[in-house]
């Protein structure tokens, strides 16, 4: 069978999902609930009302539907850019001379440069449908950003991106591409919100972080009339719209009755982690496969492998609901990281009861060897990796080359989430050895975990 | 049947082509012979040897075999990332409101960027199997130096990229991107050539051009052991590399008996528009078909519209051998023009002969109505094109919206070559209006006719 499995697996149109899966449905143990920070309570719809778009809220608290249709547009949408390929990597095997096969679902081909525009359509389109002319969110690594840019732009609505001013900065190309899309972007912290100003009058030269730019997005969003606010990460109704990517994988693998033995992404929030094992993961449950599901993560982030499991906020400015999850805190500071969308204290908390149920392992990795991996994998099988999905590489390689040591023909599939065309400074203090690696210690831990609430954690 | 026709048709391996097509073998009319400069003969085999590979070459001077086999291993190494999807440009055509069918073939989905690869990969393969260990090239834009980079990471080659100066200055993660396939990419004009010594003696703060990292490319190739010199353009074996495009799309296009009526492509030195033309053209030059070909370029340098039919040499040193070819003298200097890799004085001679025998058509535009065209098509089809493609995105617009006039259901097919990632400091400065527009003075054209050599033109 094996010379029969061509290099790159396309669905035909009339293959391609035309439903979301959503896990939740079909986990016993259900993720515990969203609580309002205020009351302790289960957040309600109303709750969420002032700063998500009704559809998405709906997705958001739906714990039951299995199968939830694509409307007919984001169908359309997605077949602007879609299938993404299933790809063979038959010279990977062959450079580790492992007889593994390993397999890769690549959603970087897309300018917004990775899976991002999965979510960013059904968000834009859903905000149309509700009536809704603007949205605001925020940006780091700028992958988020740019896709929503991109999908604003396709339904006409407008857009604020938040973008840490470091990133901006850093990374003027992505702004630049952001706001050829029609996007207004600005560097945050901003005169432009009472949050921004607070943090501008204590630290006028700040660079900014992700949960400073969370909060100038929420608060635009809550103040302006037909505006919302959107995520790339973390939520349910994210990895929803993300299992687009497990459902044409796991549909492309079916066509050639390959079953993988290993599925592994990278994690950050889990939107791409989350999408893909979604349908393996429902079957695992259901008892009908054995498949192991590796989450990678930066050693420099390490909310899996050395997080609390605890209900935390989902910012820094302590202002979202309650999230049980995997976290260090939402007052911890990752060090500078270059895998920048892999900066973020919490995880999707379906992913995190998984870990917690032993249905999902994890392992940390530092940057340098993911680095080395992404080299490895870019000069045999031709594609720049973005330094976050280099971090299910490296696990990839690393569980060929034991297949190598113990002679196992496993299948692996691994999540190539998007490309590296913006992260050259990255590759460029790879290439010139200046790249270093961090690892908290215990007490920098202890730090993030001491911000995390004071609430009944064992409800 | 409009129904029917899928958004992306990619084809089955079965379906990959495996053979490229020499389409000089369906010329009744054959483009003359390149001239050695000394003795204006035609150049041969030997004349070529120091300079490039042998299988090179005997690809360059064979213009009677139609079908020339491409090797399993480079079918393998195209299909790391090819089939390139053939688009059908549904969301372009609704907001253009327009009754044409409009088609692309989306070459950019790679990690050079763009078409270059399609002939990076042979040259590298053909270098290694005549037994060379290192190659040189040049590069301007940095698409060409990225594919080769790719290539010779693959197949274990050395690589100097000699590129301009002002390119590497303004693109430092195109320098990046190559450094990290391995690549040693030199600024040029740099001390390690004697013509770029003479150059820089002269004009010690000079920016380079493309004309002296060629002559330093082909220097430092001679003068090294097992070394040859490589070319992205131009020249008849790489348009052969490149009808994998128009071969890719016939088939694809043939699948759903869809007969193009026009078929446009940029036009720099002609690897992408003759790649993408050549199985199509073959069947009008057979009497076939009554397929219009558009071949679009900058309006800064018209070697289509304004340039003569004339031998001339193809780099600024005048070493090369002689070619019969649209110039616009190799003294020509263009103007800054955003779109890179069209600035280029000269033209293929095949193509070159195609327009002056009326089989093909050529048009010119200033690069601002290019950008908006640009930005028109990637806010519809999602898709952020090359300055350079974008050429053939105007062109393409344009005819769709005189059918839109005539009430006429055209197909039209274009070569969308390369994506824009590394080219975001001329989207700004769109965004910003800061870009301007040159179109070059007689007197301007006259100077550059000038350097054309006083030898017999009409052989």
């Amino acid at each position: 069978m094996k010379e029969k499995i061509p290099t790159r697996i396309y669905l035909t149109e009339e293959e391609m999902p035309k439903f979301w899966y959503n896990l939740r449905a079909d986990m016993k143990e259900k993720p515990e609930p969203m609580l309002h920070p205020g009351t302790l309570k289960p957040v309600t719809a109303e709750d969420l009302a002032p700063v998500f778009c009704k559809s998405v809220i709906e997705q958001e608290l739906d714990e039951t539907t299995r199968m939830i249709p694509i409307p007919q547009d984001i169908q359309d949408f997605y077949r602007a850019y879609r299938p993404s390929a299933l790809i063979r990597a038959y010279y990977l095997e062959k450079a580790l001379d492992t007889p593994a096969e390993i397999y890769y679902k690549f959603e970087g081909t897309n300018t917004s440069g990775s899976h991002k525009l999965n979510s960013a359509g059904p968000q834009a389109y859903f905000a149309k449908k509700d009536g809704l002319t603007s949205l605001t969110t925020e940006t780091g690594a700028g992958q988020w950003g740019t896709a929503m840019a991109m999908a604003c732009g396709f339904y006409d609505l407008g857009l604020i991106v938040y973008m840490v001013k470091v990133s901006s900065e850093q990374k003027p190309y992505r702004k630049a591409l952001m706001e050829t899309y029609g996007a207004n972007v600005i560097p945050s912290p901003s005169n432009t919100t009472e949050s921004g100003r607070k943090i501008l009058s204590g630290d006028p030269n700040t660079g900014g972080s992700l949960g400073c730019a969370i909060s100038e997005a929420i608060e635009t969003a809550v103040k302006t009339d037909k505006c919302r606010y959107v995520l790339g990460s973390v939520l349910n109704h994210v990895l929803l719209h993300q299992s687009i990517i497990g459902l044409e994988a796991k549909t492309a693998l079916d066509r050639y009755g390959i079953k993988p033995d290993i599925i592994i992404g990278c994690a950050g929030g889990g939107s791409n982690l989350g999408g893909l094992i979604a349908p393996f993961m429902g079957e695992k449950l259901a008892g009908k496969s054995n498949t192991r599901f590796i989450a990678v993560e930066p050693a420099s982030c390490p909310s899996f492998t050395r997080g609390r499991f605890a209900y935390d906020f989902g910012d820094t400015a302590q202002t979202t609901p309650l999230i049980k999850m995997q976290t260090l805190g939402s007052g911890y500071i990752p060090s500078a990281n270059h895998a920048g969308g892999l900066r973020y204290h919490g995880m999707n908390s379906v992913l995190s009861k998984l870990f917690k149920d032993g249905y999902l392992e994890a392992r940390s990795e530092v940057q340098t060897d993911v680095f080395d991996a992404a080299i490895r994998f870019m000069k045999v099988e031709g594609i720049l990796p973005a330094p976050e999905s280099s971090h299910a590489i490296k696990a990839a390689i690393d569980e060929a080359l034991e297949c190598k040591k113990t002679g196992e023909k496993k299948v692996i599939l691994f999540g190539l989430s998007g490309t590296g065309f913006f992260d050259m400074t990255a590759y460029s203090s790879y290439n010139d050895k200046t790249m270093s690696d961090h690892i908290p210690s215990d007490a920098d831990l202890e730090r993030g975990f001491a911000s995390i609430p004071g609430i009944p954690q064992n409800k």
